[in-house]
């Protein structure tokens, strides 16, 4: 409800259009309509290419697919399928056709990425850096919803300490960057080097990759807030999602 | 050193200008000098007011005084000394007037920010919305850094459950800001709210406010990462003059 | 053994029915037979409807069946199965026919809950707002244990962020309500705003739903704790049998 | 705002009283005021006594007495100066005088509550058990809590194991009780016993009472989360304030 | 209430000494009377010289003397004043003369323990070993309890891994000790190691003793209970009073 | 080597039978002999009827049937498989015939614990109380184990408050008995309660039973350390194996 | 890179044998390569038999055989595979024959570590001491990966405290030791042990070998860091890799 | 008691100069003796130049002084006195003139490290770097302990991220060293970059600087042991100490 129809509700009272109880009751839902939290959910997405995002551990294969099928049956804008087994995925990409998936083929016990219909084209040039090939299902996850969201990021895997030149390599796209995403798990100290290497805003996702002290992401998390190169941002662990849309987020005014 | 100064680099060897051997101790340093944490350091402070930080814990009154003489002599960027007490703000508010602080006047046990010679004004609509009292000091600490950077922030106080209204109230300034930082302890709920109702980038600090369950800021960290709003990034507890710079690298794009 | 018990006995040793050594003897039970432990355990539970509950894990199929049959044949009160594997679930149900169960349907992974014999009809509004589908098995225990108790509860699902204009469209049902059950995992988030949206006593349910730092539910059950919403009650992680517990304790002085 | 307000509000739209632009700015302001947050804040305490508290830590004594008057000359409830330290509680007792405080007396690094204007009297029996004398600050929180919401809530001290006794004397009392807080540090084991004494609602407050494998009230608060006495609620470490507002929740059907 | 009273009860109903009311208000109590918890407080102490521990955190000076005072006044078994700080110790001490008191000598910033007629003599050879100077005030409460409870106890400083050769010059003396008790912060390595070397029962205590990552006892109460050495037990953090009280189980059949 | 090969060894050094290099290499090799670890190790089994158990995980099935038919071939004390899953069971069980099995028939996905050549009886009432059937596999391996060391411990399952009648119907059993213990998960009170009913040395085992804020056991396990319950001590997680061994340290003087 | 290249570079820069772009893009590149990290990389592996260690999980067994046959191709030093699952390792054996494997034969559950082409003999004693079977895993991880260096280990297995005379029976090997690794779970005490026999560098591991209280790894990572030996240094969680590397490092002086 | 001691013993038995009953005693006290701790607390300080380490807290400012006296009085080697207050500093200073100390001068709050009688000169290049200010407590325990086994550290301070360029340009000195030692607070990430960057030992330090999520040490911790680095090791939090040891120990080959 935006402002034209708040003004047209007001018409509306005024004429008479309206008996009081209809227009008691209509105003009784105003304070809803009208909270951002509507707004998000009904309005904006078909604007501005918010993917719907469907959670699907804890759901059955045909309530994936089916709730896939209703968003995209509903709306114009992209939709994804998050965590998904192979089942869930497999399910939900023969219900409805043509979605991207990462990983494109089968990996044993990995989870699956699905996305349909990813927004049309936006600018901003986005940077995905990750340590090691244990980060590259969050590295799947954040890129495909970037994608989802209509950027065409850029990711430089396996640049841990050991492929460290990986990244100086690119050290000025780095520097060109709007945003980095970084993603990395056991001590995160990649996210204090790239932070180090670039003014752009780093947002860093710590992952559960790793044994023993890394504490399942929990020590790569408070590593990188504890980080002493300032100005680095931290979303929830292996939340490759949270950090795409906190990309959107940080890019939202280079929309055109 | 950029680009011109490596061009001249080489032609100076080329023309026998550099000995051997100072080439090769020129060269030497090319990596040190030409790495982003040097030109962080050193040149990107001069040109974009970033500030210098001092961290005052663990530093006598005198050396706090002198750090921050030191870095106003040696630069013409603002200068920030953070988490000190009253005794050491004073011996550097008296060596080198001119300074800002917060809180204005003393409170009892309450760590001071300083800052000198802000940054000259930059564009971008930064809003800082708190929880409580008890998170002042950390919305002070931001406040002042903001400043520092050149940025015209407002706040935004006492938004918890009970003063969500005030937020409310501010709903038009939460559509339009270029960046939201929510600074708040105990649940840290307030960052999912804001999260919801403003499509800005929001950056959300725990802070150590609140006592038992809280777990000095843990709570609220571990809170805001597993926060159900799409895309809120997170820095340190307690952390104001990070969530300062995050919302600089956020912003930099604006810097005309 | 209520009033009449204990005057019997009197009249039984005042009238020598009782020798001296019964009567020690019978003194001697006296203690345990009054204690309110073995009230609840054996007296309340035909009176009032208090479910007997059996927790499946670490028990075999047959035991399982076993113990409800038990329970079935020796009293006239509620029977519930919590946790129960498919396999324990389809042995109990199919010793002890008429029970009800959640979810209807075997869904992968998933436990069981069911209930035989529930209690006869007691007044009290209960609504049962929950935040996602992964919080589900958590709702499905709490509205089979309610339903046993002898309520007739609401639920509410899918009120979390995303959705929280179906919990503002109930925000009469909300105030009117006698008692609310919040069941939220990841940062339980949900349980500070219906804690500001009604007057009602608040049983708030952490989940294990999430993953990283939702901390299998620690993080929740810690926000809700710092919640600075005043007067919202926490139970344990996933327990949505003691949060239903918890409501028959409130409205209990509501049954007639 | 209420039913009566909307409908003017109506009105006023209807016959011209309110032009458009006066009327869109009213109408935007409807959803907060009719939200249930804002009426929680200002029409409820009016009309139902709910305490307005003022929670001392971050505050100069000054601030916490200017507060306390302002709030005592801007309503007619109740209200509370909570975890007051000396200082700040003579000065708030000095410029509004009139309160009742416990302790009364002060005691060695004890923080205080402060109570101002209880309100009338209302019906329901409240028991307060404690566990030892390190847990008198968490009662005593809790009492003057409850007696600002106008119960006459009544204490049972020292009820730990070494003096069980206690409590089962009062046996009768807690089967008759509307609602008992259960307030224990330690292992917390106090509220498993009084759970399986008593039907009534039970709300458990773990205290940072207590030392090493105490953890601060944490392990408390965990081994009451994992009470086998079903249907106990917990509330935050220390938070003697949210129990005596739980118990108001719980209550409040009683008020006439 | 032994079995004497019982029958003296059931001759009172019989021969109509009692009325039925007050017999039945007399059976009433029984129950509590009867229960291991008030023989605990109120017979054995006076028969088997079990202390009554005044625990001195969160009380006055004033109110640790008048509670010994009164507990002196009221027995004849031994008093112990626990975790007093040097006002508390000399108040009650100046209150009530004649107490033993450790350290002998105030000793900055620590806690002192004070025990007042300590019980009669009693067999059972106790050892006492500690790893380092930090554990001394454990040891102290330990050995002022195991003197009060009436054993004679030798104690056997600083066994450190610096200073084992103390401990193995002791080794006869472990393998004939009727009890152990090992005292030690940091990892708490000596449990294990006094473990291999007696028969005995070895009750270990961690203290909070070390820093860091000794993180205030809980690594050493986690290694003592990860110890490999078979048949330990162990006590709470700092517990010295407890250890002693679990000597006194252990060796209770000793007491002629 | 004991104090009669100390004394040949002196001998043959004094008769010259040693040569002054074989003197020295013998001397070099007494501080291991004659260390208690050794003792332990090799004496004191054969004498008194220590177990030898072998910890069956990470072991192959192959493994744990040799090593027992190795330790029963060596020896003449009893032998203790633990933790083996069944095939690890029925392997030894094959290859060393006459082993007592808990549980006695396979349950699934419970380790088994096997017993061989239990000790010759020993005197001391054992009680082992237990909360809940979850607890039961620790309950198997303590009982068994207490069998291996020659015990005839009695057992006293489903103690928790909702079976507290019968734990008190056992008060009798509790005051006579030589030692007790108390096997409990989730939030462990049962161990304060039998701490309070009994004048015995009380042994604790938390379990990892429960789930949610029991955290595996951790909860129970720092519970029963802040237990306000005197001289109460505890053993780690499940481990049975420990409780019967402290049992064993604790009534060896009654072994005739 | 080394000096020669430097100047190298600096000759044909001068020279003009590189035009000024080359020479730009070559200086570009220098940063990098001159830096450490790359030579770690590149270098140093060559002359020092570094391994290159390809860490398994996350891969598929694919995947594991083409990175393993790859690196085998492109160089002439050690390759590692680590934590592979029995199809990893038979895939990557089966691709690239050759290859020492630990454990030689599959064991249930086990990961297995696999070793190409060992670098050639290098001094240096270097002794692996164990607690337990359960540690066996770490401990092949740790020998495969010293081979793989040069080392020719001795490996002592089962020194835990049921087996601590193994430990001293080879006291003189400890003393004359170049470098000892200690690998321990549950509580770690024998790093303490060992610490206290030998002046040699002890680089300890904590094992996630243990149950219950030893929290997979934690209890022991903290006790050998709260240890009392001075000196002793500790890697992370199941880490035998890293132990053998801080070997190399220790002893790379002795390297001829 | 060295080889020399026994092959006397040995003789004095054969010759008779003993009896047999003091032989038997004398052999009676050779294994501790002869262990490796005692030769560690005896004889190796004063061949090897090993501090006797006094930890001053819990120490009265007279023990301290006092027992560092008599360790002066008693040996010829290195005495320290650690983490002593200002008050225990000058009171062992004052009775035991020529101590070096640092800080040099006091400095509010800080505990001091003072160390007497440094051992002879030792070869072996050993660096320090530290990554700020607040870690300076920490490097000077380091540093001094450094001297007083004769090592001649450098130390290398203010390397963090925002300093990098320093330890970059001490980059040949990293390629030198014998052993680093790197000591650095909030996200330890300087370890991995110093590992990174020498092929020499390196020994991290986690300290308590830092606030929030540094967790007090357990952050850099537990991100030092979750370091991607091969081969770093870690020593307890703050334990300067404990680095220096272990260099002692890595490079005790180097002493001529």
């Amino acid at each position: 409800m935006d402002d034209l129809d708040v003004r047209r509700l007001i018409d509306e009272i005024r004429s008479g259009a309206l008996s009081s109880d209809d227009a008691a009751a209509a105003l009784r839902k105003l304070p809803f309509a009208e909270l951002g939290f509507a707004k998000v959910d009904h309005h904006r997405p078909l604007r501005q290419g918010i993917p719907e995002a469907v959670y699907a551990p804890g759901k059955t294969a045909e309530q994936c697919a089916a709730i896939v099928a209703e968003l995209l049956s509903g709306g114009s804008g992209p939709v994804l399928l998050t965590r998904a087994t192979e089942a869930q995925a497999q399910a939900a990409a023969a219900a409805s056709p043509g979605a991207e998936r990462l990983p494109a083929q089968p990996v044993e016990n990995r989870l699956v990425t699905l996305s349909w219909r990813a927004a049309r084209s936006r600018p901003g040039r986005v940077l995905v850096c990750s340590a090691g090939t244990a980060d590259q299902p969050v590295v799947d996850e954040c890129m495909i919803t970037l994608r989802a969201y209509g950027f065409r990021p850029e990711s430089l895997g396996d640049c841990g300490v050991a492929g460290v030149h990986r990244l100086l390599a690119s050290y000025e796209d780095l520097l060109e960057a709007d945003a980095v995403v970084v993603i990395a798990g056991m001590e995160g100290a990649l996210a204090s080097l790239v932070g180090g290497l670039t003014p752009a805003p780093v947002i860093a996702v710590p992952t559960s990759a790793g044994y023993g002290a890394a504490l399942e992401g929990v020590t790569a998390l408070l590593a990188m807030h504890a980080s002493c190169a300032a100005g680095i941002t931290v979303v929830g662990i292996d939340n490759g999602y949270g950090a795409a849309s906190a990309v959107a987020r940080t890019l939202r005014r280079a929309t055109a």
